[in-house]
């Protein structure tokens, strides 16, 4: 299996680029990428971060992962095939989170926010999980703000330029303010 | 050859509703469809004016426009397998025009703009046609409006909906002032 | 009060089309337009339909409407100031409905399924809205889609053109089969 | 003057971060940012290279990038008050250059063209600004890409959610092959 092949594909990389901003990333951080997929989120973290643990449940995602980690050079990141809130349980000190992945996401977004995790960042292309992500962080009182993102990119019509659409993301962040 | 196979295919129905929606039309309005495709934006001012002219130079666009046009029973709409230019030359008064395909783009406008014709909208994929357009109705005097139009539909995904984009489109309107 | 004072304001006009180019309105229809505000929509669907009945709970919004109506000169158009469920239990045959107002939306979206009425239109600029509405169709199996709308309008900046975009809008569509 | 008084404002933290993500930064690059206007821009380039040229033709540009630049922290800004093509033609090697500035856009991209500058990134809001750089880009057999960039933000309406967009923008990258 390989990256393009793998469902929902890498994460295009100028919502990577926005998302990895709004984590915010500091030198020391550990960072959680939950629902890695191809792991092109998770590289873009490591540049930055100390450390990245970047889990998923399905061992399709872990194979396509391994590989394109293992180009990248990066050593400072650990794959987890495992359920979200198994590792969550489990882990210690998590500094941010980026949620790629929607499965059983209000559970997720409550054991973050128990963690005092500094910034959730989930990516949604459902409208239902963008909706839920923000409900969710409201009642639990960590809903910083929200984006949807809407990128085109340029395609060569015999020299002209027109611009197809990638698909639009909602990008939703979460602070936690700690003691 | 099918409507969908014919190059550019139909006008998505949301972009057709505004570009038609920009024209204006009133009940005996004459108006040029020019670079008409598969016809489907004729049938649309059809509805309301009294008579469109349906040009295009291409034959394969003429016998798919033929077919739709046929199947919507309007009988208002006169097809014209020629060139914008030779038919806006020799044509008598045309209140309103669509302007489809960007072919010889300026030249149109600038007899559309002699003829005095009440509206012009033109609707362009390509970033350049779209600028040319513009420019070309400020050198003229009669630029109105533009208008980048994004439509996402959806799509359902296991019971739950994302969105995904339809090209965008830039719509360009001209307005000439009657003497 | 003004149009533009009133809360939301007049549904700009691209969204307006659409909006009504989804309805398919017939020339013997009625239509209830509910959480009619400015009376916008109401005159556009007027222009087709045989009997327009625009509700709001607002009285200033009544107000506005009333203005806007008596100015389009179009004597199809009832106002109702009334709570939109207490209209639909009482109204006898609606043909279609566009629902501009987000109060009490799943209630109004029974009764108008209730009622077998041919199309429903929701106009939502809130993110839960569009997914209460979704979520509401699914549930009464009259989902029939749902758009995104961007609109970005020219303005002028030293005789050069930048496009500033408009509120971005849900539209979501109901269609009832009938018996 | 503060930094929102200035003519267009900072960048937006989402454009920025797409803008920097295609320069892509080596440690050791030496980054031209042309037009700087707040200053923005160059610090979040200065945080990966070794050295940023921010360069404006405004006094006050320059004033208020100073202040903000001395509030970031970081020494290796160098900010000049010049007209881009004087810098450009004094100036030594370049290995990146940021546009922002759209002031004698074609004559400023084939200067950098000829020092062979490795990425080029211009953020235009004018139609007539991104089609002339990807016309010169074109001509000069540099063009990479165009991006059509689409933000829009959440803000809370009575405990809902509603996204109002902001400026699109569009960022278009160029590529010098070096011998």
């Amino acid at each position: 299996m390989t990256t393009s092949e793998l469902k929902g594909g890498p994460t295009q990389p100028e919502i990577c680029a926005v998302a990895v901003d709004k984590l915010g990333i500091r030198p020391g951080d550990t960072v959680a990428d939950i629902g890695c997929g191809t792991g092109t989120v998770s590289i873009a973290i490591a540049r930055t971060a100390q450390r990245v643990y970047a889990i998923d449940i399905r061992p399709e995602a872990i194979t396509v992962a391994e590989d394109t980690i293992a180009k990248s050079g990066l050593t400072n990141i650990t794959l987890i095939e495992d359920d979200a809130c198994s590792f969550l349980q489990e882990s210690e000190r998590i500094d941010l989170a980026f949620v790629g992945g929607s499965k059983g996401l209000p559970r997720i977004l409550l054991l973050l926010a128990e963690k005092r995790v500094r910034t959730i960042v989930v990516n949604a292309v459902l409208i239902e999980t963008a909706t839920s992500a923000i409900n969710t962080m409201r009642a639990l009182g960590i809903f910083a703000e929200a984006i949807h993102l809407q990128v085109s990119r340029s395609h060569d019509l015999a020299g002209k330029t027109m611009f197809k659409p990638e698909n639009p993301i909602y990008i939703i962040v979460g602070r936690c303010v700690s003691y």
